[in-house]
């Protein structure tokens, strides 16, 4: 199968890295999240060639990722700034920096380290179950296609189910 | 400047993608989560050929994310496992499902549910702050070089130190 079939098929993680799994593209949003919004911030800080940001630009805002948004006097100017649908990758961008910081820091390097202004601590992020506010432990989460909730009991038991999309429930 | 470059930078998101960043790679990954971990399910689930599988694995067990483990009577068997390093992508391949979820899914497809069986609910990933405890908002989270954490309060409003490594705080 190539890898562009994946993205029609109904699991959505193979769909999501269809449209941010791209190395640059994933950068480029970095940087979006850390503040930079102009072609020439993001070429400058990436060091990219104009033709390949061009390209991912033009991805993200298809995507509508990001928007296009007239700056300064000309209206031939644009800013490249996250719609709501871009900062709700929030949560990628900052758990792929939340890893590389724990396990790919050399000694002598310095991580990037990230300051909740909130709380003024530094901070890493953990992720709670929006229903009970546990953490997670991948142990304790099933992956089922969607159903209408009231059977979602019965369907973690079905193996017909699970085994049809390739996924095998964790043991409890 | 190229790709492979970006690994040695002082960016733990662009030394993360180095490691993890490549689209089949992450969806090894997504597999293993779900309970695969021998060759034969991985190719049959993901449909790659078994010259990029063999490449994609040796990737993986070279950055201690996977290991190989014998299974059966012969010692030349092997199953591929999660690491504890590996074990740590969890909050990565998590929120890539959970902004699918919410995003990509099309009129009349059937996204794929998380269920909690802790709580028996279903979930979706919230990000809080290892400090507070608050949900993480990227408007309150400042990034930097790592620093003692005493002048970290200073680092903040230390333009020239944010400007080097290409990152602006963002407004409070």
């Amino acid at each position: 199968m190539k890898w562009a079939e994946h993205a029609e098929k109904p699991c959505t993680i193979a769909k999501t890295l269809g449209v941010i799994g791209e190395s640059w593209t994933l950068l480029i949003l970095r940087n979006s999240f850390l503040g930079s919004r102009r072609f020439e911030e993001f070429q400058q800080q990436l060091g990219m060639t104009r033709h390949v940001l061009t390209d991912r630009l033009k991805h993200l805002v298809e995507h509508d990722i990001l928007k296009k948004v007239p700056y300064g006097e000309s209206a031939r100017r644009f800013e490249y700034r996250l719609t709501v649908r871009g900062k709700a990758l929030y949560p990628v961008i900052m758990s792929l920096a939340d890893w590389g910081n724990e396990w790919l820091v050399e000694e002598g390097e310095e991580p990037i380290l990230h300051v909740h202004q909130r709380c003024g601590q530094r901070t890493r992020p953990v992720m709670h179950c929006s229903a009970c506010g546990e953490a997670l432990n991948p142990k304790e989460v099933t992956a089922l296609p969607g159903k209408p909730l009231q059977v979602l009991g019965e369907s973690l038991k079905d193996e017909a189910l699970t085994a049809e999309i390739g996924y095998r429930a964790p043991a409890p």
